[in-house]
């Protein structure tokens, strides 16, 4: 069997299975007798130094030319800023603060400096902007570009779970959705278009903006349950109602869409909300009464969307404002499976 | 200009300086007020959470197909134990323990399932044998099979660094050199051998073990100066001499190298001693007679095999028994530089 087989989700689920397994075995005890607090399979892995101490975390993400993008449509610098900013919001979604990074380059050759330099730019730009220091790194030979950021971030209190979702739960989101989504397709179409709403939808794809303020919020308020929307806004909740057991339900006339996309894409839109990727916005869930209340208190597109339900682990409906459901699209993202087009 | 043009070290270089000069600019001074107390370019960044407390430590390393590694050369349980255990040496070239690891894999969709679970095999045996656990992870579509792993670790004390090292000071190794070079030398032969000698330099090259012992060690004796030995020993004391600001002087006839290797390679044994690489003991410098004392309370092959003066910075000279200067040979290894045969 090959892992395009088993899909992302089986190939994860594999391998968490071996680390569990191997570290429960016998012998063990002494080596791994870690504090670690959340273990693979959220959004980072923490640990506490010590008791009543704050929480370390660990996380990282990669970006393989020709996958993740193309050099057509992403500039270096943003790439440097995107490759960045991709693990900042995974330490945004456990509600903490990132603080040290590591830049691993996969180059060919014949890469010129300048772009490099460019490349580190973005980075740079992204760090500052987020208080992160850069502290090394690898940088190896490849035919192919690939980009891998570690970076570790602190967290007082509990770090924001995928699971623990419950049945009733809402389901909100702390921004717009699609928006990146919509830039991307701006710049495949090839064309380049003026105008603000053109601007904005670039912007919101080429320099994502983390959710850092917002998942301090979130822990702030007594929210347990969070995750990035990253890989699509469907697909992200499927994982987050799996780790949990839980079955979601999306209601897709509540969805958060930002005037300038549901001007410039008013039949797409829904759809780019629904899947469209790298927006960076946190989902959350909870007891009604709370959720209504955090959303409330959240700026810039803040939004219930959903309510999860027992079911199926994973599975996600989504309906229109008569309560139909809409089949099934194009929505989430698998590294493995059949190309999505 | 292209990167090939400007080499290994001129790229890091200059990210380096990008770096630093950016952290160091105006608007920076609250957000980067970190506690770093190895910076980029040693062998793990570091850094102090508070006062009087451990230094925490931060690595990453990758190996790519056909760059590092081939699958004919190297079975996927002995890719995933080299993958972990090149990270866990340069804990070790800290004076440090590992403790957490966050492995990133690109894989191409048709990797097999029982490869990959082979792969993961031979990384929980070289983290359980150290002691450290998998926390987490990324895996990306990828054309080329590239391995990413990110460590955390600790160090009670002063870590080893690469600067440091001063004109007489002496240099030396814990323990034998060239094993691994001879060891993918016989299998690059491509014949299946038999006998106690193949037995070892194939086992020195597929399962390196990292010198956690040893530089925990030397820190405690008060060495501090170290570096791991990955790259070939002349290429790496060349970096810590650069590091450092001092040249190198290195007596071929006082290179520790195994018997097995000996008897095995009588030709190639000084040549794959100086630059065969994938050895992972460490280099060490020292006042001489410090530097004597420690050699002598290691066992295993620690060996005084140079000096250090003033000079070039960088400029490693090997000599024979007759203090006669060997032509430079193809040691070391530049990532963007002309292949080397």
């Amino acid at each position: 069997m090959q892992i395009k087989d088993l899909g992302e989700f089986g190939v994860i689920d594999l391998l968490t299975r071996m680390v569990i397994d191997q570290r429960a075995g016998p012998g063990n005890g002494q080596s791994f007798s870690f504090n670690i607090t959340v273990d693979n399979g959220d959004d980072t892995a923490a640990w506490s130094p010590g008791p009543n101490t704050i929480n370390e975390l660990f996380t990282t993400d990669t970006m393989v030319e020709g996958v993740h993008f193309t050099r057509e449509t992403t500039p270096w610098q943003d790439l440097g800023w995107k490759s960045v900013a991709s693990n900042i919001s995974d330490v945004a979604a456990m509600g903490g603060l990132p603080n040290y990074a590591l830049v691993t380059l996969g180059l060919p050759p014949e890469t010129e400096v300048s772009d490099l330099e460019s490349l580190y730019e973005g980075m740079l730009q992204v760090s500052n902007e987020y208080g992160l220091a850069i502290v090394g790194g690898d940088i190896v030979r490849s035919p192919v570009v690939f980009i891998t950021v570690a970076l570790t971030g602190v967290m007082q209190g509990q770090p924001l779970l995928r699971t623990g979702a419950r049945p009733g739960d809402l389901v909100a989101v702390t921004g717009y959705l699609g928006s990146s989504g919509g830039g991307l397709k701006l710049m495949l179409a090839g064309r380049s278009e003026d105008g603000e709403a053109a601007d904005y939808l670039r912007e919101s794809h080429r320099r994502p903006r983390p959710a850092i303020a917002a998942g301090q919020s979130l822990a702030e308020a007594g929210i347990t349950t969070a995750m990035d929307v990253s890989d699509g806004m469907v697909g992200d909740l499927s994982k987050l109602c799996w780790a949990s057991g839980v079955s979601g339900k999306i209601f897709a006339d509540r969805l958060p869409v930002h005037p300038f996309l549901s001007s410039r894409f008013p039949e797409d839109c829904v759809e780019l909300a629904l899947g469209g990727g790298e927006d960076y916005v946190l989902l959350f869930t909870g007891r009604p009464a709370k959720v209504n209340h955090v959303v409330s208190g959240l700026s810039g597109g803040a939004a219930v969307i959903g309510e999860l339900s027992e079911g199926e682990p994973g599975k996600i409906k989504v309906v229109d404002s008569q309560g139909k459901e809409i089949p099934a699209g194009k929505w989430g993202w698998d590294h493995f499976g059949p190309a999505q087009n």
